[in-house]
């Protein structure tokens, strides 16, 4: 079945470049993908597939192709939800929506996911199991899909679960994986610092509230520079310092609000502990009230390392002309709600290279000229079919 | 003629208040006071005195009183201008536009001004030299309309200058003074810190300005701290630090705004060179570029030493039963810009008591609460007439 | 009596210079001032007076000179300790004791008091009351002399006190005087900050002292630059930061000593509660454990305004040749143990101006240059006792 | 051979615990190693070998291998030197040169190295190819020997070079490994900042630089905080800050020294650009005047992704009973000299396990209680003999 799954999909290849065109010039925001979620449940009309629309806190959909035979259950999953952005790319089939763009490659997740879903559905006689394709809405917006997804309970059977992600980090033909944590956790955080206003003349009869902040924002450095271990580190970044006032009027209260990276728990723990010693600290250092709002949005991404050594495994000994280099990638630096259904279920999130052809430097995801080589997907498509293939022993 | 004037002035202590509650229920923002200009020019009408309006680059006028006999020539100011700010003063003369208020006393000094001048006027004659009645627009909102007439060249055949300024520090009846620089000079400033933007997982691909903004704060404070003499001091604020944006995107640029106080010019070369010093420094530090505004707008307000001592003499002999007391008042915080009219011609600008009665812990000037003893008026009126009638030796 | 003692002072300005001469090769540090103990007793034998040693802490002497008639009783004060500081003052009569220097005037103190006594002494018959001639031991190292003779109970009987110092702030013949407060308070601390050390590769497992100790530095900055009144202000001064260590093994401990100056009590309280609020933050921010000493050594000085105003007006109005002028004196920063007879004691120290004839910028006290103009030792005894006498109403 | 080799080194196992008991008793700071140099050279005495003191800035000994036949050069080096430590071991061959300590298992590294020189030197007419073992002195204080010997050309012929290191990362029987860069490069620095002394209740005539020294270790944390790349980290520690002064004195100069480690060179050029910077920036900003010394020391060390491939692959395809595991072994914070080796030859730097028996958690190199498993001697010899073996491909 393998080499014909195979044969199927570059039959395909130009197809998945149309859906994905297709998709690249409507995208939707995330948690308002209406018309995209209809689009895809069209797709998968009068196959012989259960389809479950609706999935979560969201327009997820789950397709489940049941094998002729019992057995092992996967999930494999694609995303499909566009960027606040507004395009900036030259290409042809670019944004008809406004201010929103397929930045993050979401578009060419979902399209070569359906046509490898349908031709996985004509040959699924030959497997001894049962597939579950997760379409996944709202990746980008905390909370995201993927959470409310895995606490719906649709995904209670599964065995293992799959998903890749395109990356302009090398040409077409390339995979990469990477063993335990892989993308970072994340962390949101506001504070409010309330002192005392007051004339600019007069601090005494004042609390400065600006003073207290700017003292907060260079504590708040030590957290990276000394408590974390540099070997294993984590990002401590303040992104707004909301303390605009009246330059000869001492400011009351200001309001910070940031993003916290960790690759792992442990390293979470450590920043939370003392980041939240430190607004105390604050609280008393310059007689302040904090009011602190402190929320984990996606945790770290942690690839099973069992699954990910066989996907590596599987993937080297194909032989597959366009899957020409299976390799270790680094650990990023983003973060991927993948998380949550690794944090239930064993598997492996991995990678497909996309850099256009001629670039050297490329955009990368979620630059308004970000672009894909769409020989990435009939990649993708092969790598996704070869694991499924792979796992459930069919040759 | 001394106690013909303070006679004349006793009878007319009623219509001085008359006067201020009109202009208290009518205030206007500073260089929009076209209403109170008139009203005060409609005062002179018939009266014996040269009246030039629209003095300056508002709505300024000056007064003319030449006396009997040739002699010198003295100004006394009195300024018309309101701020603003919402009147919470609890008053059934309460400002009839909204947002607006005279909480900064401009009303009473007009209204005492007023009935003075009008009984100057009639005893011009014994006066041997000239007396030019300053009404000055603008007074709050730099650059003020001192500077304006000062450069106008109306003054500069003044010998000196006086002015009061009601302030609730003690009952209707004491009458403070002040030798050497008694209000603070004022600079603005405004600072644009530019870095490089970037995602809020990667602060090595960005230069945060915040965290630069952050140390520039806590860099300052070290201006008032360990550069100024603590027996001399002044003040260094931030009143603003415009630095809101998107939790998870690190900030490009910030901007501050900040208000500097200092008692005398060499405090201010003193701060400004420790100022510009650490902008420098601050761009080298953290490789950002930083876009400086720094402009002092009121210099420090400096009383003649010699004019102050007679003006303190001449109360302190005076056996008037309003005069109470004349004491030596502290160096005040605020800035004021009859310290322009002092650059050019020596003088004194003292103050006038104005504690409302029964009230232990008044509001000061600029609170929206603010109130003063209509008695107080009186108080002016004659301590001012006191001063012209020694400054001319008539008794 | 009062031109009486102003002549016999004049015959004897030659004995002061000697006497100031011969303590000035002489110096003794605090506490150890045996020699010029006995030196200035010895002064005494013969003389009818009544005696006191090693009152208080140290070697203080008190004399007391009781007069023909009864009456009050006032103290003069004048210190006789030197300090550790080696001389470099080009002078015939240089100190012999290597590394300690009269260079603060204390000789001249004692040089023109004993000459004064002794007049005093001769003139007795003339007083009606009895003066007692406080010779002091230890001003410069606190805990100072002053405050255990004020608790020995020997002034107990003091009506009023009076001191002077020399300062080179004008020529011979200038005294100065400062109403209220007067000399700045002083506190002295240290801060023991106790974290964890490590290896200098491996922050994470280490506590770093040095980077808790910068940052509190750092904070304590904003006691002056935002809780003190800019009008009234005081001093913060980290004198020493002790983290000497190893480069690349993180600093487990640190101690920092510092100075606290304060103009009055008031400014004194809002310091400590900053300071130990900054620490407790210190504390929490950073994980550490902070041992804090804080015990204020000199309390501020407060001139009695009354007793002032009564030096001011009998120097004023002496026609002697040698007080040319007498004017107000700013306030000052050092510290002065007399605050501690002023606490318990109504009374004035004042000023004699002593710079050098010829110099156009003084070295200041305590600097190792230091040097007086010796006429000022005649001006200090005429002015002392012109107070003696105003006090005691004998003309 | 190989089997042949192995059975000789298991048959002087005891042997090499003896020398490395000898050598712990008799340890010598680096530089200083004469004794143990001599008893090297002695162990060689009468052995059919080249060797060559004294090589490069110290004590170390070249020993030359000639093969049977020709072929290509390798080094394998074990250092010598001991630490400036007080041993606290409990062990019966406790040192006998007290504050001096083998805690870093450099006993270890040559007891195994001499015994297996002695096998192969016996063996050698079955290779093809020279060995020459590297024995180094003063590996633990920089300069170090590695640069000198290095630069001494003695090395100039050789392939490939190879070492270990004993770690008490794991039971005795494992092996690490790490490819790419593996130990941190370190800078030392010494930063001297000049200000201006002064009088404590005074600093407007000073210029304070423990306030700007507390400024500069704020503003460094920004360089890991905000300028490294998260994934890619590294380390800047001040361990000195020498401010130690008097309380009431502001402090003129200070002096900082501190360590920074950096994985790779291009962390190391933003580490570097980024500190003298800040230094530049601080200058400016206190007015100070800054000497700083900044000098690299041990470079990163970066392993041949090769040639760990090869000794991974040879080791883990040994069947022998005492290489129980061969994996790989994160990066280390530590810096090692064995980087300049490879600087310049191809090699690999791998790991030993040696924690005691029964141990949790075991005291870490340098630790005045570091131990080692002595059975992970005949494993170091083993591994680093099968390496030989398999380079010159002799079964």
């Amino acid at each position: 079945m393998k080499s014909e799954l195979m044969d199927m999909l570059e039959s395909r290849k130009e197809e998945m470049i149309e859906i994905r065109r297709h998709l690249h010039e409507n995208p939707e925001l995330s948690f308002e993908e209406e018309n995209t979620a209809n689009y895809i449940a069209d797709f998968y009309k009068g196959k012989d597939v259960e389809l479950e629309r609706n999935v979560g806190n969201g327009y997820g959909i789950i397709v489940t192709i049941k094998g002729g035979k019992p057995g092992k259950t996967i999930g494999l999953r694609a995303d499909f939800d566009a960027l606040p952005i507004t395009e900036e790319a030259d290409v042809p089939f670019k944004s008809n929506n406004d201010g929103v763009m397929h930045a993050c490659a979401h578009d060419g997740h979902t399209a070569y996911m359906l046509v490898l879903a349908d031709c996985l559905i004509q040959l699924k006689d030959q497997i001894a199991g049962t597939i579950k394709v997760i379409h996944q809405h709202a990746e980008e917006l905390p909370p995201g899909g993927a959470k409310s997804i895995v606490e719906s309970g649709v995904l209670d059977d599964l065995d293992h679960v799959f998903g890749t992600h395109l990356l302009p980090m090398g040409p077409a033909g390339v995979v990469g994986y990477h063993s335990g944590f892989s993308f970072n956790g994340r962390t949101y955080f506001k504070l409010k610092i309330q002192g005392k206003g007051g004339h600019g003349s007069s601090p005494h009869t004042a609390n400065d509230s600006i003073v207290a902040g700017s003292h907060f924002v260079t504590a708040i450095q030590t957290i990276v520079s000394r408590r974390l271990n540099p070997l294993n580190s984590g990002v401590v970044t303040v992104g707004s310092f909301d303390g605009k006032g009246t330059f000869n009027v001492i400011k009351d209260a200001i309001e910070l609000e940031g993003d916290i990276r960790y690759p792992d728990e442990n390293v979470q723990n450590i920043i939370e502990e003392q980041f939240k010693r430190i607004v105390k600290g604050i609280e008393l250092e310059f007689d302040v009230t904090c009011d602190l709002t402190y929320t984990a949005d996606y945790p770290p991404l942690y690839n099973d390392p069992e699954a990910t050594a066989k996907v590596a495994e599987w993937l080297q000994s194909t032989d597959d002309k366009d899957i020409k280099e299976v390799k270790e990638f680094p650990r990023l630096a983003p973060s991927e709600d993948f998380a949550y259904y690794l944090e239930k279920i064993p598997g492996s999130f991995f990678y497909i290279a996309c850099t256009p052809k001629g670039v050297e430097d490329p955009y990368f995801n979620h630059h308004p000229k970000f672009d894909i080589d769409e020989d990435a997907l009939l990649v993708a498509a092969k790598s996704v079919g070869q694991v499924a293939c792979s796992y459930f022993d069919v040759e």
